[in-house]
């Protein structure tokens, strides 16, 4: 995503703590209490401009949402268009670098990942920023319940290869593969910016669910 | 595959014992004697006209193919293209049911299979027919080496959804997986039938390999 600079940015998000929460370390393994509530709490890394999951929340309100994006620049569109619909009480947005997760959450606090199309990192020496690389997994199920779910959809080829092998390779189950989101497309889908973009382009949308599996499972 | 009535086929298929194996039950466990050496075996279920098992027994002369299929009327291609090009003596044919492997080969009797084009059996009432089947994936690691691999091609995007699946679900691990064979065409690829016609209308070719773990792999 292209940055620009916003200088305004940083003034609006810390107007906003009801929405973009302001002290994140605090909440680590009592999110409900940031709720209200206990449903299940669905996170989606690197959210981008949040239109995937302001309306993920607002279709499924006993699910709480939150996106996770780190710049300003771009986590303040999301805070705005959330602002123009009106108050979503089941969404919020969390300003921090995914690889940080653990510092904001324990085991069990999140019941399941979203990741929509992800920067690719298309070169071998980037591998490990994929946020589907070996040491995201292993973060993301230091943070799930037991079994949790990654919900996954990208337009990149590549990023789809090695995300299904670096999955199979953790020891994580396959449940749902479409290599062509659109041709068969589900009535719940929810498009991101990108996948309005790409799709309309004719490419194919890539999606995975897939289930890290406890050893009593096996 | 269009089958057409080849009432001489039967013939041909009887005239040459040293291709197609007329007695296949007779071998089970001791194949070895069959090739006259200890080289590895890969086996090709579904080989339909034999083009990929041919010109991969002749780029590898140290490794020991057979095409397994069911059909007079298919393997008498294979046949007769075998007997155009001359003697391959790591070369075997095998006119039998791919659900009957187990009664011609027992464990570690089998390096790799290769499957190639299968029939995609798009009704979900006909999963079971799938050659990537939960039971027919139980039945190539009876008769495989253990962490024996199966290398997989399709230009049927239902079928490779579905193999992914089954294979993870079975607890496969997938090593290599390619969305686009020909965008990133290894070199040492061979083309079957199905592969030319099917990436010269520009359709995506699929491909992926996968391996079967043994308990203390884990």
């Amino acid at each position: 995503m292209r940055l620009r600079n916003k200088p305004w940015a940083e003034e609006l998000i810390a107007a906003h703590p009801e929405i973009v929460i302001a002290n994140p370390e605090e909440h680590k393994g009592k999110w409900h209490e940031v709720f209200g509530n206990n449903n299940p709490l669905h996170i989606e890394v690197g959210t981008g401009k949040g239109q995937f999951v302001t309306g993920m929340a607002q279709a499924n309100p006993t699910i709480n949402y939150m996106g996770i994006e780190l710049y300003d620049s771009v986590i303040v569109c999301a805070l705005e268009n959330i602002l123009k619909v009106g108050p979503i009480p089941n969404l919020r947005l969390l300003k921090v670098n995914g690889a940080d997760l653990y510092k904001f959450f324990q085991k069990n606090d999140v019941n399941r990942v979203f990741l929509n199309f992800s920067d690719p990192w298309p070169k071998t020496r980037h591998a490990k920023r994929r946020l589907s690389h070996e040491n995201f997994l292993k973060l993301y199920e230091s943070i799930l319940i037991d079994n949790g779910e990654i919900h996954f959809k990208t337009d990149n080829r590549g990023l789809f290869e090695f995300s299904l092998m670096s999955m199979s390779q953790y020891g994580m189950l396959l449940k749902d593969v479409s290599l062509d989101l659109h041709a068969n497309m589900p009535e719940d889908n929810i498009m991101t910016e990108y996948e309005e973009k790409f799709s309309a382009k004719g490419q194919p949308i890539y999606r995975l669910e897939s289930q890290f599996i406890t050893k009593e499972h096996l």
